[in-house]
C-alpha cells in the first residue's frame, strides 16, 4: 500500500482546482480551499441544502470521455438536485480521484466546472484528491428560505403534475454514445443512422443537462413538492406520491419529446425511456390548480418549457391515461419487467 | 455501460445506512436522508465548517480490512479535520462505492459509522450510493462559533508550539499491517517480531484514530493556529509557518513517542514515522506562552496528552534543535530524501 501519491503529484491537481476562476471568493464564504475546513456563513432566514453525487468512470460517464464534459455532467447533476428542493447554488466541494495526474486532462476537467460555477456563482470551496480508479465526488451546498423548500412531500389532492424540458433524451443519449443501456436489447434506435445533429443533441442531453435552477428560483414558490427526475419519471414521481401519500395519473400523450426523440426512436421505447430511463434531471413537480397560470406564465417569461402531465388524485400508486382520458395497461414485456422492479 | 446497479440492490445498502443510530435526529437537521437534499440550520453566531475525504480501498486502507475499522477510521480522519478548525462536530454525508452489495459487509461497516456519529453527535444525513471499486466519500459538517476557528494563519512569533498525543504511529502501523510504506525500504521494524500486544497498539492507531474533538472544544480558544498532522509533523507544521508568515523550531527529543513506539523501532525511523509519515490525525497547534499554563490544566483535566515541542520564531522554515538547544542537520539520506520532497 503506498501512500495516496507524492505531494508534487498532488500539487499539480491542486494548481488546476485552486484557481480564481474555480475557488472564486463570493459573500458568505468566509474561508475556501487551503485549511482543514472550510468556513461559511448561513442567513438566519435561510437553510443550507446539501446534496452529493458521486460518478465512476465507466458506469456513470464513459471511460476517455471528454473531460471538460465529465466535469459540466458532475456538477450539473448535483445542481439539478438544489433545484428540486427550490435552493439556490451557494459553494461545492470536490473528491477527485484519479489514476494520475494528467496536467492536460486535469486542465480541460476544470474548465468544464469553472463553466458552470461561474454561470451559478458557486464556486469550489474545499475537497481531497487522491490516486486510485477514477470517480468524481461532489457535495453541493445550497440556500433557501426556511419553511420554503420544496420537498417530495407537499403534493396535494387537485395539484397538477408538471415536468419541465423534455423526457428520454439521458436514455436515448446511451444509444448515441454507443453505451449499454439497463432499458434492454429492444432498446434501440429506430432508424438505422441517427443524423449528426440528433446525435450531437443526444450528447449534449446526456454530458450538459441543464440544471433547472431559474426555473426552480423564480417559480419554486409555486410548486407544491418537487424531484429531479434522475431515474426515470415512474420512479421519481413515486417518491413524490410516497412521500406525499397520494396518488397520480400520467396522460401519456402528455409527455414532451424532444424533436430528436421524435425523428430517432419509436413511440414505445420514447415512452420506455421517459419512464424508467432516468439522466434527464428534468424536474417533475406539482402546482396547485390556481397557481398554474402563473406558473406559465413564469415559464414563459423564461423560455423554459414547462408541461402538465397528470393530476395528484387521493389513494395510492400511478395510473396511465390515454388521449381519450381512459386508463391504459403498460403490457409490454419491457413496461411489465420494469414496473416490476423500479 | 449500465446503470449504477438495480434500484433493488441499492435499496439494500440504503437499509443498513437509513437506521436509526446512523440517521438519527438531531437540533438543527431539518431534513435528512430521503429528499433531493438535506437542510440543516446553521446558528447565526456561528459558521459552517465543511471538510471532505475521500478514502481508496488498497491506498487508504488494505483490502479485505475489517469494514467496521475501515468505517470507524473513515469517519475519524474526517472529524480530526473539524478538531483543528476547533468546529463541534454537526453532521456528515456518505458517498459509497462498492462492487456489489454485501450484507454482512454493510452491517459491520454501517456498525463502525454508528459507533463514532453517536459519540459525536454527529448523524449521517445524506449522500450517494454506487457500483464501482471501493471507495468512501465522506464529508463532515461542523459548527464554530464566528471569529474562534483555529486557522492555519494565526501563529504568532513568540508563539509555543504544541502536539495532542503521540507521533509516527500511524505510520509504523503499516508495518505492523504488512503494507509497504512510502518511507522507503530501510524502515523497518528494530526487533525482529513486536509483541503481539504492539501488533494490536499500531493496528488500532491505523484504524481507530482519536480525532481530538475534545481537546479542541476545551481548549482550541487558547489555539492561536492549529493543524490535523495527518501529512507528517513536517508538512503540516510547514502550513502553519507558512500561512502564518513564521518560523518555527522543534526540539528533537521533545517529539512523544508512544511506549510500543519506543520498544519496537529505532529512534531514527522514529523521527522519520513522527516528520514524514503522516497518518497520526493528531493536533499541530500553537499557543501564546501566557496561555501555555491553561493549556496544560486543560489537557490535564481532560486525560489528554499535549507536548511542547518548540516556539514560533520571525522568519521561514523549520530548524531542529537537539537536547542542548543546538541546531541539528537531519543529514540522513532519508530525511534528506523527504525533506526535499514534502
Amino acid at each position: 500500500m503506498q501512500k495516496p501519491s507524492s505531494h508534487s503529484e498532488f500539487e499539480i491537481i491542486r494548481r488546476f482546482l485552486v484557481t480564481p476562476n474555480l475557488s472564486f471568493p463570493r459573500e458568505g464564504i468566509e474561508l475556501g480551499i487551503g485549511d482543514d475546513a472550510a468556513l461559511i456563513e448561513v442567513p438566519p432566514d435561510k437553510h443550507l441544502a446539501m446534496s452529493m453525487d458521486v460518478l465512476i468512470s465507466g458506469i456513470h460517464f464513459p471511460l476517455g470521455a471528454d473531460p471538460s464534459l465529465i466535469a459540466n455532467r458532475a456538477l450539473a447533476v448535483n445542481l439539478s438536485d438544489l433545484a428540486a428542493m427550490g435552493a439556490e447554488p451557494y459553494c461545492f466541494t470536490l473528491g477527485l480521484v484519479l489514476p494520475h495526474s494528467d496536467e492536460k486532462w486535469l486542465a480541460s476537467f476544470s474548465g468544464g466546472l469553472e463553466h458552470l460555477a461561474r454561470q451559478y456563482n458557486c464556486p469550489l470551496v474545499g475537497g481531497d484528491t487522491s490516486s486510485g480508479p477514477m470517480s468524481i465526488s461532489i457535495q453541493v451546498q445550497g440556500l433557501v428560505e426556511k419553511k420554503r423548500a420544496t420537498r417530495r412531500s407537499g403534493a396535494n389532492v387537485g395539484d397538477r403534475i408538471y415536468v419541465s424540458g423534455e423526457l428520454g433524451d439521458g436514455a436515448i443519449a446511451l444509444l448515441a454514445l454507443g453505451l449499454d443501456s439497463h432499458l434492454g436489447s429492444e432498446f434501440t434506435f429506430a432508424v438505422s443512422e441517427p443524423s449528426s445533429e440528433c446525435r450531437q443533441f443526444f450528447e449534449d442531453a446526456y454530458f450538459k443537462p441543464q440544471p433547472q435552477i431559474g426555473l426552480s428560483s423564480a417559480a419554486g414558490k409555486l410548486f407544491s413538492s418537487a424531484i429531479d427526475i434522475s431515474d426515470g419519471l415512474q420512479g421519481d414521481l413515486q417518491h413524490i406520491l410516497d412521500q406525499s401519500e397520494v396518488a397520480g395519473n400520467i396522460r401519456l400523450e402528455a409527455i414532451p419529446y424532444s424533436k430528436s426523440a421524435l425523428c430517432c426512436v419509436s413511440p414505445e421505447n420514447r415512452l420506455l425511456a421517459a419512464l424508467f430511463g432516468g439522466d434527464d434531471y428534468e424536474l417533475c413537480f406539482t402546482v396547485a390548480e390556481k397557481d398554474c397560470a402563473e406558473l406559465d406564465s413564469i415559464a414563459n417569461d423564461l423560455g423554459v418549457s414547462v408541461t402538465c402531465i397528470g393530476d395528484i388524485k387521493a389513494g395510492k400508486g400511478i395510473e396511465y391515461l390515454d388521449a381519450d382520458g381512459s386508463p391504459v395497461e403498460l403490457n409490454a414485456q419491457a413496461f411489465q419487467h420494469f414496473s416490476a422492479t423500479a
